[in-house]
């Protein structure tokens, strides 16, 4: 008998796959959990926010009893700026390491909450690495906190967080990680790397729909985080202690999204946990990258920083090549890719994260393969200058 | 031919009417709007996104170009906040006007920010009245807004909105208005009535499922809040000017929460807008009140300030009365009611609002005929002391 063409289902309704860092495609029965109404105060939705935070602390492994876990409403960068407010002592000073969009934002959220802050920012193709950081830190002894970025999704690239953390330690500081489009899919053991926090959302590599964002945390920082809060909706310390006293959220939750997160949270259990999601992943972008390369494609990225949440691609050279067509008729084809964010050259990202697996990015080349030949593009290759830009920077 | 006995359609599988302020019972139609995935980038969820803010708009009548609309992720709070802090500046000064929990949580919300306030507390039975109002602003002339409740859902008083913006306009101020629980039930048309910005959530009286909030604004309020917010994810400016840009949210919107919440604009439409829909509910309060006095139960407040939102009522003063059993007992009738948010007097809530009409609150009264039965409450009269405050406290 021949193997199905899918293990996993095809979007319902013919709709398109998103190709995107989330929001991404979710399963139906995860949707279909969003089909009734819960009353927030009432005990069964007490006992989902129970079963949430437990499953969530679970991903942690061995150690997690000194971890707790409290989620946030709005979006990911809601449940990040909540971090930074609550841990972060007013007289606190923090060293953010940037390769992209994100970082960037997290030194913008730090001037909205007048935090002091430098920035490490490493451009577009390269990770932060200890021994820059641990210079840093060394030469400059207000530095409190080290602000890391799991993976940079406006490139796609993987930071080496545990050297991060080992130097950062090693120097007597913290380290908070926004692993926001990681998380679930790439291990933070505690066992295996030390952090205070991390932030992640709903919509990520657990394959929820969006809604909210949760914060993974040392209990101990939990507690001496009162009072720090610039703000009463995202303050971290109250949101917990009055989860722990109610088992309620403070306010009103997003009780349909939580819903569907439950059922995420008990399929990726049944994949293998983190290490059977970020197989799949992984697998998804080796062939995704594969496919394109053959096409002339290059990816913005070394192999080794390549994550397998997302991957940028530079645009063809070809002049008959415009992103604006190439997105239409990826649509066209039952695929939603992502513009890039890259503010030197021009690219476009591919996302691998979501209920996809390699039969569906072997039909994603093929699509691109076709766009390519409706547009005239004979091959994908990308400018020389960024080639010779990508020689340079990334070295 | 009979009457059918429902108007609208019963939950969905079984499931208990919520008979809360929101979350509430949604129609099923609504809940299928989430049944699929969205790119948040794409084309499709931005016309969703414009059709989103121009319906909300619309809801404001003649005059309503003068204002814009900024939806925001996150609990109807974290509105309320971004409110506050995008339009109340820094040297600024509030007169909060409270009867109940949420006139005090704006009070919270301010000491947060850190903006100067009073608080004008009126206690639980009576509302801030114009005259009173006028006293105190001609008294602190460095007030610069009033900050009022549409309908304070502690105790389910309707505050009288207009008589407050008329003398707060003829002392020279600004008014904001926290109509959470009233906007799309009660008007707030443009031409009868002057504010600067309110606020509302998706899961209140336009039935839809909870995620988002959303400021309607005047323009020229929207264009000085630049700069003034606290918080880089509750900027209301910033939101507004993206999303006028862009036509995409900041952040990572709910995207099944506004697909939800497009169908359920449209049901609020098709119903007869807002009086339409504010007659259903008036309906259902009329109903359920007078059936729930014939069995002895006493409202908090006079009729005169019952709002069609959610009414208070005392509990018994029979010493087989529990709340907790009589809650259970209600659940298990398939009604979810409300707990009571009253300091003095036990108390507890009933809903009237969401996807319910007067033959649903015939059954609550006959499913609290019989909880009180199955109790052994002979009589649903409260306690002598109730009565004597409310005589008391209401004069």
């Amino acid at each position: 008998m021949a193997a199905p063409e899918f293990k996993i289902p095809r979007p319902h309704l013919g709709e398109p796959y998103l190709l995107t860092p989330g929001p991404l495609t979710t399963s139906y029965v995860v949707k279909q959990a969003m089909l009734r109404d819960w009353g927030s105060w009432d005990d069964d939705f007490r006992g989902m926010t129970r079963e949430l935070r437990a499953r969530l602390l679970d991903l942690l492994g061995a150690g997690k009893e000194a971890f707790d876990c409290v989620p946030m409403q709005g979006s990911g960068t809601f449940s990040v700026e909540a971090m930074l407010g609550s841990f972060i002592p007013r007289n606190g000073k923090v060293l953010v390491l940037a390769n992209g969009a994100y970082g960037k934002r997290t030194a913008q959220t730090l001037e909205y909450l007048g935090r002091a802050h430098v920035v490490l920012d490493k451009g577009d193709y390269l990770p932060p690495r200890g021994a820059e950081v641990a210079k840093i830190l060394a030469d400059d002894p207000a530095i409190t906190h080290v602000v890391a970025i799991h993976c940079e999704t406006s490139s796609g690239i993987l930071n080496p967080v545990e050297e991060i953390s080992e130097v950062t330690y090693a120097a007597g500081r913290k380290l908070l990680i926004d692993s926001m489009s990681a998380f679930g899919a790439i291990e933070l053991k505690v066992a295996d790397i030390r952090y205070e926090a991390l932030v992640s959302s709903a919509n990520k590599c657990i394959e929820g729909v969006p809604g909210f964002g949760f914060i993974i945390a040392r209990k101990t920082e939990l507690e001496a985080a009162k009072g720090n809060s610039h703000s009463l909706s995202l303050d971290v310390h109250a949101q917990w202690a009055h989860m722990n006293k109610t088992e309620q959220w403070r306010f009103t939750p997003p009780t349909h999204v939580v819903a569907a997160f439950l059922v995420a949270l008990r399929a990726h259990e049944a994949e293998g946990g983190v290490a059977g999601r970020g197989a799949r992943y992984t697998r998804n972008r080796d062939v995704m990258v594969a496919g394109m390369r053959d096409l002339g494609f290059e990816t913005l990225l070394k192999d080794r920083w390549l994550s397998p949440i997302i991957v940028t691609f530079f645009c063809p050279s070809d002049d008959n090549f415009a992103f604006d067509r190439f997105y239409e008729l990826m649509k066209d084809k039952g695929f939603i890719i992502y513009p890039g964010k890259l503010t030197v050259v021009d690219s476009f990202r591919v996302g691998c994260i979501g209920q996809m697996d390699e039969h569906v990015m072997r039909q994603v080349v093929a699509a691109a393969k076709e766009a390519l030949a409706e547009m005239g593009v004979a091959n994908a290759a990308p400018p020389a200058r960024a080639l010779e830009e990508r020689a340079i920077l990334a070295a």
